[in-house]
Parts: structure tokens; sequence; C-alpha cells
């Protein structure tokens, strides 16, 4: 009955083999307005070129720098060419124009003069900062972009600039990789919703909502199921309905304990496993499969998490949040790990690598911070969790670790 | 006609003036569902002890710690306690009870055999892992938490693991800060909207949607408005509208061109203005100003962008951003700025303190990420800014700046 260790996978050959089965998942056009945080699934081409014509970077008097140059301090001011509006003629000798930013240079013009460097006198302008650089505040035509530019590729996350860029570009939708839809299913006949009052052996249902917010931040839509019950129909009912999803994540009955009956339901409906459990703490039993084709679409993504709740978190960021990334994005998806420094020395016993909640040493701050590991009582307890940033990486074996030392640290966030 | 610097605010008293003005909202009930970013607006005390009995951390057998300390190694099994059962009698001496992880300790049981180091024998059971700690593998009751304790504070902000600690303490809703309301009004008849192509001296709306996106991953639930004209009756009926949310944020119309409706209309709705120019670059021409108090709730803040798009988003996060913060959190607001090295040397001249648009250099990874500035065409080039992380600050003057110096980086994400 006993596990041998060295039989487990490794959380490198689980993480492969979980990223082997996440397809990126069928492009489809998404309005600009709704397209922050998605990856682009076409590369943009520039329609024009951009500016479209030589345009001022500053409010103030375009003029021909040559005229200045020579010597002039005083030009006449003809047109007054504001944004929105084309200057109707060229520039004349010894002439300049009053000219907002953005708005196009007159042909014959090169340079503008900011205003805080001139005086109105009149008719005239007098200007008082000396010699002009030819170009100077001027943005030549197609400096920005030439018509046919591949300006964003496939792949690139959509932030704030870049969809301001496609608008600038004459997009109004553009192709992107979906969020995944992910199903959250929580089993077992211990657990009560949070509001109710646990009897004896009851626990409150703290996984889904946990589980819903980690999907979330990664950047799928989740449908959070009712409490599945310890008994075949009704959770056959409800992991069929969950194999509808890009994932399917199950919290619960996937331990060593005798009563653990969704690994065999989830065979029943056409579930491949493909690993049941993995060499880390916590959350060993991790328990992971494909589903039956979806119509043309591959096979639901199924994990069954530990019920355990940090032992669920600690499963989604090795594993599942990976695979929702690799779902929607073609980038390599692995888990969000840096190194940092030990803020205390830390004295590490197990024959599994272990993650150890941790937090931010609040003596050092930002992108240097030092970890500190909590004082925890086991995967059950959240409340320290809650207190955590992530969580620091100790290899398997027995060691005492020094402050100082370098560590890595997964994120939460 | 021309501007002397040393009267414009610097940024830290331009965000001083937006900060004492940014208070914080009215806490709203909001279900766990809903709450993840939140920020509570309430302490949290804990209804149970947690875990509310003596917990057994794996599967396997209950036994007394004394009788395999004193030389037993086989033991007969009475009960079996799954999760969700209650032990219905204390253990008998030589008794041991199969225990399912997180189920209850039978009373006189002190300890837990993970079921790997046992062997079944009929109706005994066998250990072979040698001596037990009392203690072994069990929870204390209240070890995680004790009924009345204060589990998460005021002003924290609510991630998966808060969100599960909340359902474990009998919560399905709690009171946060509400996302701010912002509307997003682009003005200028020079703009119109993407799918569109450009007239003469016309230029596609790239602002709006840019805003949106920046809003919406600071917390704010965005309303985008339609272009507003540069005419009196059309800007105000737009202006209006916007006053009715806890930001305003107006696109063009403030720099100091003569066609500039913008402040003057929100003067005549009420709107005092606090301050116009900010010593920065890009984005110096930046309108901030407080509306009237809207029924018991304070007034709108209004921010006046720069028309430039990247002036827009410097602008945006230097201050917009902070104040969406600080309606939402009690905690410090201030701009995500990092302390950064230079991947390449730079030369810099202005006499305001320049945002350069920078991107984490490819060569060094993660925290400790060096910046490369971006070789950029002004503050409509947004093709740049798409390809950059933030924009690294060089303070106001003259100065070549050698690979390897540290400079502040203000993050666009």
């Amino acid at each position: 009955m006993g596990t041998d260790i060295d039989h487990l996978l490794t959380i490198a050959e689980a993480l492969r083999a979980v990223r082997e089965r996440a397809v990126l998942l069928t492009p489809r056009l998404c309005s600009l307005a709704e397209a922050s945080g998605y990856c682009l699934a076409e590369d943009v081409t520039a329609d024009l070129d951009l500016p479209p014509f030589d345009k001022a970077l500053v409010d103030g008097y375009a003029v021909r720098s040559s005229d200045l140059n020579a010597g002039e301090c005083r030009l006449t001011v003809g047109e007054e060419i504001v944004a929105g509006r084309t200057p109707t003629r060229a520039l004349a000798p010894h002439e300049a124009a009053a000219i907002m930013t953005g708005a196009p240079l007159p042909p014959d013009a090169d340079a503008v003069v900011m205003v805080e460097k001139t005086r109105r006198d009149g008719l005239d302008v007098i200007f008082e900062g000396g010699l002009v650089r030819p170009g100077q505040n001027r943005l030549l035509r197609g400096r920005e972009m030439r018509a046919g530019d591949i300006v964003l590729r496939k792949g690139e996350r959509l932030n704030a600039p870049r969809l301001g860029l496609l608008a600038s570009v004459g997009r109004s939708e553009v192709l992107v990789f979906p969020r995944p839809r992910v199903a959250v299913v929580p089993t077992g006949d211990e657990l009560v919703e949070p509001q109710v009052v646990p009897g004896p052996g009851q626990i409150r249902n703290s996984n889904a909502v946990m589980l819903q917010a980690l999907a979330g931040s990664a950047g799928a839509e989740v449908c959070s199921f009712p409490i599945a019950p310890d008994e075949r129909t009704g959770l056959r009912s409800a992991l069929e309905r969950g194999l509808s999803f890009d994932v399917l994540t199950i919290t619960g009955g996937v331990s060593a304990g005798n009563r653990d009956l969704v690994p065999e339901v989830l065979q029943s409906l056409g579930v491949t496993c493909v690993f049941h459990k993995v060499q880390v703490k916590p959350g060993k039993p991790l328990w992971f499969g494909v589903g039956p084709p979806r119509g043309d679409a591959p096979g639901t993504l199924v994990f069954g998490l530990p019920g355990n709740p940090v032992s669920g978190i600690v499963g989604f960021l090795l594993f599942v949040r990976p695979a929702l990334r690799a779902l929607a994005s073609p980038a390599e998806s692995l888990p969000i790990v840096s190194r940092r420094r030990l803020a205390r020395s830390f004295a590490h016993s197990s024959d599994r690598p272990t993650y150890y909640p941790s937090r931010f040493s609040p003596e050092s701050a930002g992108a240097e911070a030092g970890i500190e590991p909590l004082d925890w009582a086991g995967s059950a307890d959240l409340r320290t969790v809650a207190q955590a940033d992530g969580f620091a990486v100790f290899p398997a074996g027995d060691r005492h670790y020094q402050a100082g030392e370098v560590v890595d640290f997964l994120h939460l966030g």
C-alpha cells in the first residue's frame, strides 16, 4: 500500500505533461473596448503613414529655419493652423504660420518655434530664442510608421498603448486568443456553503471562491458549480456538465482515501488520466487528465486538486495557471517564479520539494525585497497564506538555510 | 505669452494636490464571488475556532502514540473516520482508527500515522515506521484561529487566499470600498473614430480605448463617451454628464492653443481649477479640478489630459492612477515606481523631468532586469510605447547617463 516517492512524477515532468496537452484556443474577433489583456492572434499592419503629414510637435510658429538663421528675428504671421485644419498654401519667405500641436506644417516650413520663445507684436511675431535647427519640433511624415509596416505581432498581449496603436491604424476589432472557460466543481460531503455554521465534521467551502479568484486573475472566464456530493449519480452529472468547458478544476476527492470517487467517475465519462500524484508538498495528490474531444475542439483539461485549500493553491499556481496561459497565448507558459533572498534562516526537512508560504520582507522594498517564510500550521491554514505574497521553494532533503541564501519564489499574484 | 517654468507645480506638488482631494468612496456590501481585487472596508473576525476539532493532517491511522512508543507495532482497527463524519467513541488502548485527511481525531488519539507507513493485516494494522511523536500529523483545535480573532483588517486587498479565508469564517458578503466610476471623454474636431480613414488634418481617436484600458487595469469601472466637439453646447452636454461620475478624464483641449474650450466650459459647470500645468515632459498641459458636490458625495475629480497619446499615458500614470487607488483604498497611493539600472547610456536634455519610454532589457531577467530607453519619435509615437514596459525618469537638466546608472522607472502595468 506504500507509494514509493521515486514512482511519482517530478514537478517538471508533470508540468511538461500538462503543457503538451494545452492547445491554443481558436481565435475570435474582439472589439477594442473588450480586448485589454488578450493576446493578438494576428499580425497587424499600418494602413497609412503616421504621421500622415509633417506635423508640429509643439504649439508655436511654423517657420523656414533659414529665415531665422540668416539673422531675422521678426516675421509676419500668415495663416493660423489649428488642429484638424490643413494649411491652404505654402509658407512665403519671411513669413511664419501660427500652428497648434499636431497640426500639419505648411509646405516650405521646416521647423516650429515654441510659443514660449516668441512674442506677438501686432501682425508680426518676434523670436527671442536665437538659432533654429532645421527639423526642430517637426515630426516627418511616416516617422512613426509607413503603410504596410507590421506594427504589432501575433502573440503580443494587448495593453493600453497597444490598444491605442490598433485604433491609430484603423482597427476597431482584432483577432485574439479567447479567455479559457473554466468550471470550478467543489466536491465532498463534508463541505457546507460559507453562510452555514458547520456541524460536527463539516467544513466550509472555501475552495470554490478561491479557485474562482485564481482562475479569474489568470485571465479565465469562470463558472462556479454548487458542491457536488460524494455519490456517483450526483457527481457524474456535475462532472459531465464540467466537461463542456475548456478546463475543469475539481477540488477534493483525489487523495488516497477509499471514498474518492472522482477518478472513477471521470474515467466513466471518457477522461483519460495522465498522472495522479506529483512529488510536491503540499499538493501531492494532484490528478490530471484529458476529456474526450468536444466536436472540433480538443478535450477538456481536467485537474483534480486536493481539498486542502493551500494544497489547492499550490497545485493551481504550478499547473493550472500555466495551462490557462498556454490556452490563451503562444508564448512559453511557466509558473511565475523569481529568485529571492531569504530574510531569515529556515530549517527544512522533507522528501519532496516544498512550497512554503512566505511574504516580502517589510524591511526591504520593491524588486529586491527579501522573503520571510511565515509561521504556518499546514495545508489547511489559510489565515497564514492570506498574509503571504507567494511560496518559497525548498528542494527535497533536510537542510538548514541561512538568512541571505537565494531560493526560488513562486508568486501568488 | 511665455510661461516661466518656475511658476509650474512640480510633480510632487501636483500629486499632493490630487491626493488631498481624492476621498475614499462609501463602502458597500459585495458578494465573495465578485470581491476579488477590492479592498476590505471592515475588520473581519473569526466566528468559530478553526480547526473546530483536533484534525488529521494525512490519510492514515489515528493512534495513541504511547501504544506504539511502548513497542507495539500491531493495533486492532476500530472505527473508520471519513471526512465529514465524526468519531462515535474514544480510542481504546491498543486500538487504531482509520482516518482521512481533515477528519476529526477520536478522543484519546494524539497522533496520526500516514497510510504509506502502514500495512493492513486482516482486522489489524501493522506499523512499519518506528517511533511516533505525540501530536504527529495532528492539527489542534483553534491552531489556525480562535473565535473572535481578527483575521483580516480594513484596507487589505482581497486576493484568492483572503477570499477563501472569508468563506471559512462564514462570510458570503463583505464590506468593500467600491471601484471608482470613470468617464472618458475624448474631445477635438480633428478626431475621427478608428474605423474611419482620416481626412486631411484628422487623426484617429486612440485615446479613448487607451484610457479605458488604463482605468480598467487600475480597478475602475469605465464609461467611454463619443467624441465631443470643439464647440460650447456639445462639449458642455458631454462634460455635464461626465460630472455624475467619480472621476472625469477628458483628453485634448487643454494645451495652449486658442480654441481650448475645455477649461472654460468646466468652469461654467462649477468645476474649480486646482492646477493647469505641471513641470513634466511629456504632459505639461495637464488640467486638474474638482466638480461641485454630488448630493452627499464629494465633487467629481476632473482631469484634462493632453491629446497627445503618450502625454496622456504619462499624465494618467502619474496622477489619475494614484487618484483611482486613493478612492478605493485607505493605503497610501503613489505612482508605481521602482529603481532600475540603465542597460545603455543615454543623453538627456530638458528643463523638465522627463519620462522616456523604456523596456526591460532582454539580456537580464526578472526583478533585477535593467531598462533600455527606446528610440522614440515624441509624444505621439505610440508604436514605440507599445513596446515599452514603462518610462525611465530623467531629472531636469542636461546630462549624459552611463550604462549601469540607476534611475527611477514608472511602471506601465
